[in-house]
């Protein structure tokens, strides 16, 4: 416990403070000693450390009475995901199950000012996700991740809220509801001490945790200016991978998300896109695809590797060149057969 | 004209043939030769060239009277680009601007039955591009090809139409219309002999020409089995630049578009895209960007290079945190500055 005090400590210390606690906890110090020395470089206050170990214990206390979990960087709890992040929090305030931070997950975020499409993508994307057993992460704020955190519940699924501000103090304030339905298999969290209300510079430092939990982050109608941009930056800089789902060129929403697929997000048209970058493709769809026949018999002409005409092909299919070419066109399509100028045609291997 | 004969003649020898044609004429032959050499292996006539020469001569007779042009690949109008490709048309039959068909040209095409999106994509896209000089290459179709055509048109820019039928046999028919107005300073071309009726078969090979006439190939609404990824990769065989344009990932109209991103197309959001492709990035966008002030004072507490924690950004500007992490955050947003961990930031030199 007194171990909890001093990372609570830790926590109040200024947020630039905050590369110097990683590193000097990483490197083995006690997390009393780290904010030992800390503290004492303030110059407002000869005893800093002790007038935030009091500061800390109070909050703890005040934590305790609303059902509020602090989960110190040592702590079993902590999750490991974020451990690897080069500032992670000193302490993570939890509302709901702890045990929901210790999933896979991935984040969805964007636009707070999300169109009908964004939404219906997010919520989609987060259903199918949560379907599959992974945790949908994002930041409780209006549009996008409101919608993302409402797909997981929606299958009931788990999904982890992550504020920039108290956990205890509802921004936006209608997601009050949402942010209790998300506590009962999830978990709302935030490294800012119950009770700090919301302020604009929280939210992008907030942003490093959301895709700091998470294995990728997924950005859905981010213009060129959206906080959602610095969460995929955090995310490249954690090695997380970053996917951007599409959308209409004309209206500047996606310009941001487009941005990222210009620099090499992988593109998401559905869940599949995602479970695929993870290395988790989808078991069902994996064996359609495998059990798929192949069966067309004029592939049967197509020796592979052997280029044919057409003559060639009508003389062993039997079928003469105007049924022929449209049947070739198909296969052509599929991808089983590809045309190699001067109308010869070579069948190719699925396998190769 | 005996020339213009032998192409006409070569250009009516069933399609398989075409890349020994090809081959023949890189290689210096002539195109007599080629075409008595190939029409000998005809098993159906044992005058297979005097039938052809026949047939060409009436075509090129007819033609005439019609006021289309035959421009053999012998003829200095011959557009330079299509010479690269492997197997050019032997001949072909021109209406309105010969001319056209010389300048720089990007292809647009997609989907048929295109949304309302992708029809105002395409017609912007193409009035750009037509604003910038170049000619814009389609396939005279419904939807996609019809509205790019119609881009270009309503900037009296260039347009050049190439057919899956005769360029006197209209398909659809309802665009005869448009078919006159981008004679007016471009063209409709066909590899097939005027009088020809479109077939399906037609189409494919169609699109080798609208690939290998353009720099570039725009696809927009491409479903999964659209023929406009044919076209791409028609293109990409052809050493052209595919791009793709983005949009609704819910509607399946823009799978084979995204499938082509997934695979290293480039994105494409405005018409600038496609000419920084080219190297032809739009001067007046250019000079903005040069002359754009990069004016915030806060910059100045920033050396180049220097890492610096909150604290020393707010004895430089005379700033309290408070005020500042908002006015640095937006700098981050504007890509002038970067927060690297630890709440230090480091300014961002455009320059490199």
């Amino acid at each position: 416990m007194t171990d909890l005090l001093d990372f609570v400590a830790l926590s109040l210390l200024p947020a630039w403070c905050r590369l110097h606690v990683a590193e000097r906890l990483r490197a083995g110090d006690a997390p009393g000693g780290v904010l030992q020395e800390l503290a004492a470089r303030a110059r407002d206050d000869p005893d800093k450390a002790s007038t935030l170990r009091s500061r800390a214990d109070a909050a703890i206390r005040r934590a305790g009475m609303h059902a509020i979990t602090a989960i110190p960087w040592s702590d079993a709890a902590y999750p490991a995901a974020l451990t690897t992040i080069a500032d992670p929090p000193p302490v993570l305030w939890t509302r709901g199950c702890v045990a929901a931070l210790g999933a896979p997950s991935v984040a969805i975020v964007g636009s707070r000012a999300a169109s009908a499409y964004g939404l219906s993508v997010a919520g989609q994307l987060a259903e199918d996700l949560a379907a599959c057993g992974l945790v949908v992460v994002s930041g409780l704020a209006r549009g996008i991740d409101s919608a993302a955190h409402r797909g997981a519940l929606a299958v009931n699924g788990v999904t982890v809220a992550v504020l920039g501000s108290g956990v205890d103090v509802m921004y936006p304030p209608e997601h009050a509801a949402l942010a209790a339905s998300i506590d009962r298999d999830g978990a709302v969290i935030s490294e800012l001490v119950p009770g700090t209300p919301p302020q604009a510079f929280f939210f992008p430092q907030r942003n490093r945790i959301i895709s700091g939990l998470s294995r990728a982050v997924v950005v859905i109608e981010a213009g060129e200016k959206s906080g959602s941009l610095i969460t995929a930056r955090c995310a490249l800089e954690q090695g997380r991978d970053v996917l951007a789902v599409p959308g209409n060129v004309l209206t500047g929403r996606n310009r941001g998300a487009h941005g990222l697929l210009r620099d090499g997000a992988k593109i998401v048209e559905s869940a599949d896109d995602i479970l695929e970058e993870l290395g988790m493709a989808h078991p069902a769809a994996s064996a359609a695809e495998v059990s798929k026949p192949q069966g067309d018999p004029l592939l049967a002409c197509l020796p592979p590797g052997e280029a044919c005409n057409l003559d060639v092909i009508a003389e062993r299919s039997g079928l003469s060149s105007s049924r022929l070419l449209p049947r070739l066109f198909d296969l052509e399509l599929q991808g089983l057969v590809r045309r190699i100028g001067g109308g010869r045609f070579v069948r190719m291997d699925r396998t190769c």
